[in-house]
């Protein structure tokens, strides 16, 4: 694990939210949970790890869908307490299939 | 409250996290939480409202740091438990002075 990542703040239940962004375009594509034993998966292999609260398991993505993201960078905010993740998206990187999870804006009242 | 809000899903405290992003270069800035009353103030105004987890208070981005944020745009993800905000950012999103908050990167192991 890098020296840094004990600048990183998990929550109560040992998570930290990331931020996965498009290197390419900048798109904000997804958010999702990574554990301690994630974030080091991420760093150590490229790919994108991430903690699934539900089902309560580590899971790489793309092993499912094939839309794999390969990973550039990993940033940390100035409170440590979330990662932002610039990747290199294969394919949708969200299940419905849209390109980015963000497909959906709300209109002010 | 827009109809969409209807959609969101909050978490078992009250909150989603909003990730920030300057609408002009693509760059995430900061995320914050945001509860009901920060998400409805902030569609009303037109400038981002976040609640403080660790003061228990809402705040207006700017009030104090005269670095306000002026919304674009309010997007929302496929299951309506995160927010992405586009904004044009007057001054440093970060309290440390600098532009963004992820201002430092992660190194592979």
């Amino acid at each position: 694990m890098p020296e840094l990542a004990e600048e990183l703040r998990f929550d109560d239940q040992g998570l930290i939210p990331a931020v996965v962004q498009d290197a390419a375009n900048g798109d904000v594509l997804m958010v999702a949970w990574m554990n301690q034993e994630a974030v080091q998966r991420t760093l150590e292999s490229g790919r994108t790890w991430f903690w699934s609260r539900s089902r309560k398991e580590l899971w790489r993505k793309g092993d499912t869908s094939g839309n794999v993201q390969h990973v550039h960078e990993v940033r940390f905010d100035c409170d440590g307490d979330t990662l932002l993740v610039k990747v290199t998206q294969e394919g949708a990187a969200c299940h419905t299939g849209e390109r980015t999870c963000f497909y959906r804006a709300m209109e002010a009242s």
